[in-house]
């Protein structure tokens, strides 16, 4: 069973410092829509901080008890995914599943896409994505594998988080992708 | 060759009604990045209104010739591949590739995501779409063919436009998607 984490902290931002970045609402959306359509049923959305935690729990709470749930309840199920959590430590203590790591640059000993969806099939394993410009050295070194970077065609490779975490999510478990 | 158009018009509201839709900045930015990434080099932004045509090209400006270009590049060139146009008969009359139509409904005579595939090694292609609820029956009917939906795991497909443009790049043109 796949799940997703969102990380916002350590994160990278473009000189190479480690920061924590603010939790978007769009890309709590995106994200939930994707998990929901894949048949995904957790989406952690990490953050250190209180007050961002709060803000995520607002938005979730217009389409899960508010007014957004009546106007729109396909959201109100996707937001069902949801879980607003401190850190990986956090991450941890509430899954057991083999932690690996998205990375756009290439890092030594990284498994393969087959690899990934064979860990995948054979248990529980949660894809972390970082935000910014990508996940610190110290988030990479908490994982328990990094998958290679997804490959497009040459060299500008700057996904947005989200545009990453439906690709990667359809690389192991899109349903139709492998018909002929 | 591939190329991406995004079309705000016609398509269809919640409700079922044919509509424009607003252009948005996140799309214009999520577009453009992935579309260079996987080497492509148009993405067409369609929609029948000036003023909103108008909204595009300041997003644009900013990044190709303002302070955005300069506080980052990257963003820069990547918006190089954006073309606003008005309407479908205008994109047919500056591509001659064959325009497939993208759709979350099963559509009778839908080719396979293989065949996508064998069309773009073979020539130009040109994959539509919708914003909204999706491409308007009459959006439909112009295109040469319609390509099946993404299917997931489960009845919840309810992808975002930005998801459904990446994932479906992805699986024509996925560099390492396909490694052991």
């Amino acid at each position: 069973m796949l799940s997703i984490a969102l990380v916002h902290w350590p994160c990278l931002d473009k000189n190479g410092d480690v920061i924590a970045t603010a939790i978007t609402n769009l890309d709590l959306h995106d994200g939930a829509r994707v998990c929901l359509t894949y048949g995904i049923n957790t989406l952690y959305i990490v953050h250190p901080y209180q007050s961002q935690r709060d803000f995520a729990a607002r938005i979730m709470d217009h389409w899960l008890t508010g007014f957004g749930g009546e106007y729109n309840p396909l959201r109100k199920r996707a937001f069902e995914v949801v879980r607003v959590i401190d850190d990986l430590a956090a991450l941890r203590a509430q899954s057991a599943a083999t932690v690996v790591a998205t990375s756009a640059r290439r890092i030594d000993g990284a498994i393969s896409w087959a690899e990934l969806r064979g860990l995948d099939a054979q248990g529980d394993v949660c894809l972390l994505f970082g935000t910014g410009w990508g996940l610190a050295p110290q988030a990479l070194a908490q994982a328990d594998a990094v998958v290679e970077p997804i490959a497009g065609r040459g060299d500008f490779n700057h996904l947005p988080v989200r545009a990453a975490m439906a690709i990667a999510i359809d690389r192991v478990l899109g349903g139709n992708r492998w018909d002929t």
